[in-house]
């Protein structure tokens, strides 16, 4: 079979201007800001003068534990969005930018797939709207004015050795990872050693898409820890004063970005921070204006269920007040056969059995959302070489678990094709039994937490934690940081820390082997194993053949 | 006296949509590409289609040698194009963007200043289009690509001692000068030496603003030597294959933003190149699409004449076939007595003989402009402590050196007090004496163009070149180079090498310290004394005053 690339489709898109979107939504044009004619920032003006109306019901797309067989969790965010625009309900979609930096070392990836994608993907996958160049910015200031101040005489004592502050672009860039700086001789400072992190990974990042607000904003960002003292006392941003000018040059980067579905439906896609030493959400500001202009906001989390759900549930949704209604899980045939052992090459072949193997995996998942109280239907993402017999065996599974699946075929046919979906998902938030909780209260002691997300959601037999890191857990609930969520920062692939045990793995334990106070997102990030913060470029990276054509379309990013 | 603010005046400003500012330049809105209500990219497809057009006037707006007094060079640009305007010609300016990085230094600049300003002036001291976060992604994509390069196997045998492509970053950081990457094992690469510039120093920067299309943009940016191999010949861009995927991050960056005046003129404010290592003129294809849109289009220089009109007329000028018709050099009072040895503190008392002392400065330039055959007027920005006397001292100046000097009240009045410039400079416009001609012609060789410059320009007695530079001119001449404009880097503030000589300085030498190829830009920087590429942050940087008002109003940049 041959089908239509999705840069295809993409540019066959019948885009309407971005200001009739905004008519949509009742946004007049002088509250949105244009960037071109079919993207458009929404004002704080207008933001602030809906504040007072009702929330609508608010939808989460999670996902099994990825694997190379693909799931389609923003295909299925933004499909969900049509179909339930297609079955006449005012709806939206909240998502997430991408970072510019990877698209030079494998292709970029759209938003969404086939006949469920958010346009203009050219743009969204280069500068969009500059929030992560101004997010770049930011964080570049506030490293600049760390080692001026220890230039001008270091006035809060920071201890070089001990400055945790890294500094951040957005490429992929590993000769960065590791550097010594202020070399040269007097006129350039005091040498340290230093290093750089991809944009997505700096607390920035997790802030701008955790606060309510630019005054919320201002605080958080003051709040950073960016060192330690010879004593060990931290040092904040606020200490070398940046975080004032940190938000002027984030205050255009706040505002949500307004752009459209393949069907003409609104969509915001607003922030990105890492699904492992961050939260993996789009901004709370862009969920919570969303709620506000639509009946039905359908979102989704980084990764699978395990880390992208809990972290949607005990981070954003604790902090910034939501209470969502109903979650979809979306899960494939092709995964579920990769989880039952099949290899990568093999999935095209009908294999009920190992679609059985692998439910398990799909299933820990299911009793995982209820846990956070919160209804659950999983939807099948359908691919053209699933039999019959295979999506049955998913069905049964989970009819078996307590929950129904549905079989979407939003790739192919855009919201037509997943309005059984939609329609379930209306029907779970008018009956109105979700009654979302966190997994653990604020007020349990870290190192609780960290074992209650290991055992609860991993089914981690013990948390392997060493003095060194219940100390300075010890250490922080004593400076007031104990009533912060955890962060956990695992293989996004497996529930175990080995990203090769697919399945419902058993009988394992989880390592914690450093942890990072996050102090102005709010969060305390557990790392559970490598985690890359700054990726490389391949042997050829897509970089090589990405050019404009004589027609001035851009050639090799997709 | 109580003036208000330029950051007063400009939030004062009554502003006309961008679109209603495309339409005085008859471009339909489809081709503007809005970013926010009041600035705005034009489409490649306009631009295209207006050259089969006639162009209109072209005026360069110089200066004297800087001073710490303030000469209002784009100020006097700014207002001579509204007055123009004003006088019922259909004129435009163009002018450069100003770097981020530097504002959180020091107080951020106007686009001008008093009643002559260039307008939305904080969002153009802040991210403005995105076009300088484009050119560090372009830039520090490259510089990825050729670690990676080197890091899996480094087939072009680039010698890791010699790679001559620094990063950069928008952000005024000397900790970045001089840096070791690739620190820290076989997984991050090949330790070498490294260090950051300020993105203004970047030659895709230079690039950007002498490309007449995306076309050449990415020939050029192949063309950059990236460093050597061990037998000294030069890998370039192309060798990594990034000129592709830098010319797609490039592609709206390319495009002339529009702007208008406090008049509600358009002004293009499009690229920013350093006026040392680079040439310090806004984009070509700014300028020459301003010239197919208005009889008139005003434009400026970098630094003083001696360097920035010099670089004007022998490098952009020569390079994108313009022919300038007029030269207004710009010369205060206040300058003048400076340069007649007058301290900054006396400047408010008047001082006729010291204004006369200062003079031959202004004249060295008059004659200097003679050279390239474009007729020149003096403007004399006025100040309110400037006294008749004094005024009419600089006239009697310019009279004796054949040309005339106007007094011009922009400042305070906007366009209304430049109209005598305007009418002259329409004046000699239509008179058509001008009969531009670069100093050297492209033949002549490297080191004689060199020598050219520091005695015909500078009045030089001796240019002191090492065998070491011979060698190295001689050596790029045998590769082809020999044709190209050199551009010279040297202070701003003298004639001479020596900062402190104001005035007309005879009796000295420059000593060429090094130079360096910029192959894509297209000319051979030659460096005569210290040049800083990468400025540091002062001990109480702007940056920690600058924050959000209660109102959401920037306080602290300006």
């Amino acid at each position: 079979m041959a089908f239509k690339s999705d840069i295809e489709i993409a540019r066959e898109a019948k885009k309407q201007p971005i200001k009739e979107i905004g008519e949509k939504l009742d946004i007049a044009y002088e509250h949105l800001q244009p960037y071109g004619h079919d993207k458009a920032k929404i004002s704080q003006g207008f933001i602030d003068s809906v504040q007072d109306r009702k929330d609508g019901k608010l939808i989460l797309v999670t996902a099994i534990n990825p694997t190379p067989a693909g799931e389609g969790k923003t295909t299925t965010t933004v499909g969900l969005g049509d179909g339930l625009n297609k079955i006449g309900k005012k709806a939206m979609i909240c998502i997430r930018e991408a970072s510019l930096g990877p698209n030079f070392g494998m292709k970029g990836g759209a938003a969404g797939g086939g006949m469920a994608q958010v346009v203009p993907m050219e743009e969204m996958n280069l500068h969009f709207t500059g929030d992560f160049h101004a997010i770049t910015s930011a964080h570049s200031l506030l490293s600049a004015m760390i080692d001026n101040h220890i230039y001008w005489g270091n006035e809060a004592q920071l201890d070089t050795r001990r400055v945790t502050w890294r500094r951040v672009v957005d490429m992929n860039d590993r000769s960065l990872r590791q550097i010594t700086s202020s070399l040269g001789g007097v006129a350039n400072g005091f040498a340290r050693e230093d290093g750089f992190d991809i944009t997505v990974a700096s607390e920035v990042m997790a802030i701008l898409c955790l606060a309510s607000d630019l005054k919320d904003l201002e605080k958080r960002l003051g709040d950073m820890i960016i060192g330690y003292r010879r004593d060990k006392s931290p040092v904040f941003c606020r200490d070398v004063k940046a975080e004032g000018a940190m938000t002027v040059l984030l205050k255009d980067a706040m505002q949500p970005n307004l752009v459209q579905t393949l069907e003409n439906n609104p969509a915001f896609v607003h922030g990105g921070p890492f699904a492992n030493i961050a939260h993996g959400c789009n901004s709370v500001i862009a969920t919570t204006t969303a709620l506000k202009l639509a009946d039905y906001v359908v979102t989704e989390a980084g990764f699978g269920a395990d880390l992208g759900a809990e972290k949607f549930m005990d981070i954003k949704c604790r902090k910034a007040g939501l209470k969502p209604d109903a979650v979809v899980i979306v899960a494939t045939v092709r995964a579920m056969k990769m989880n039952g052992g099949v290899a990568k090459a093999d999935l095209n072949n009908e294999n009920v059995e190992a679609v059985k193997a692998g439910c398990p995996n799909l299933g820990r998942h299911i009793e995982n959302m209820k846990k956070f109280g919160v209804p659950a239907i999983v939807g099948i993402n359908h691919f053209y070489a699933d039999t019959d017999a295979e999506v049955q065996a998913v069905i049964d599974y989970c009819a078996e678990a307590g929950v129904e699946a549905i079989v979407n075929k939003h790739w192919a046919e855009g919201g037509a094709g997943i309005e059984a979906t939609a329609r379930k998902v209306v029907e779970i938030c008018e009956a109105g039994e979700a009654n979302y909780a966190p997994l653990y209260a604020d007020e349990m002691p870290l190192a609780e937490k960290i074992e209650t997300v290991c055992k609860e959601i991993y089914r981690a037999d013990n948390v392997v934690m060493d003095a060194k890191i219940r100390t300075q857990l010890k250490e922080w609930e004593a400076q007031g940081y104990g009533n912060l969520p955890v962060c956990m920062a695992k293989t996004q692939y497996s529930f175990s820390t080995d990203p090769g045990q697919r399945g419902a793995p058993t009988g394992f334990d989880i390592p914690v082997r450093e942890v990072r106070l996050s102090a102005g997102a709010g969060f305390v990030v557990v790392v559970c194993g490598e985690i890359m913060t700054m990726p490389g470029l391949p042997r050829v990276p897509a970089a090589e053949s990405i050019h404009l054509n004589d027609e001035g379309l851009i050639e090799g990013l997709f």
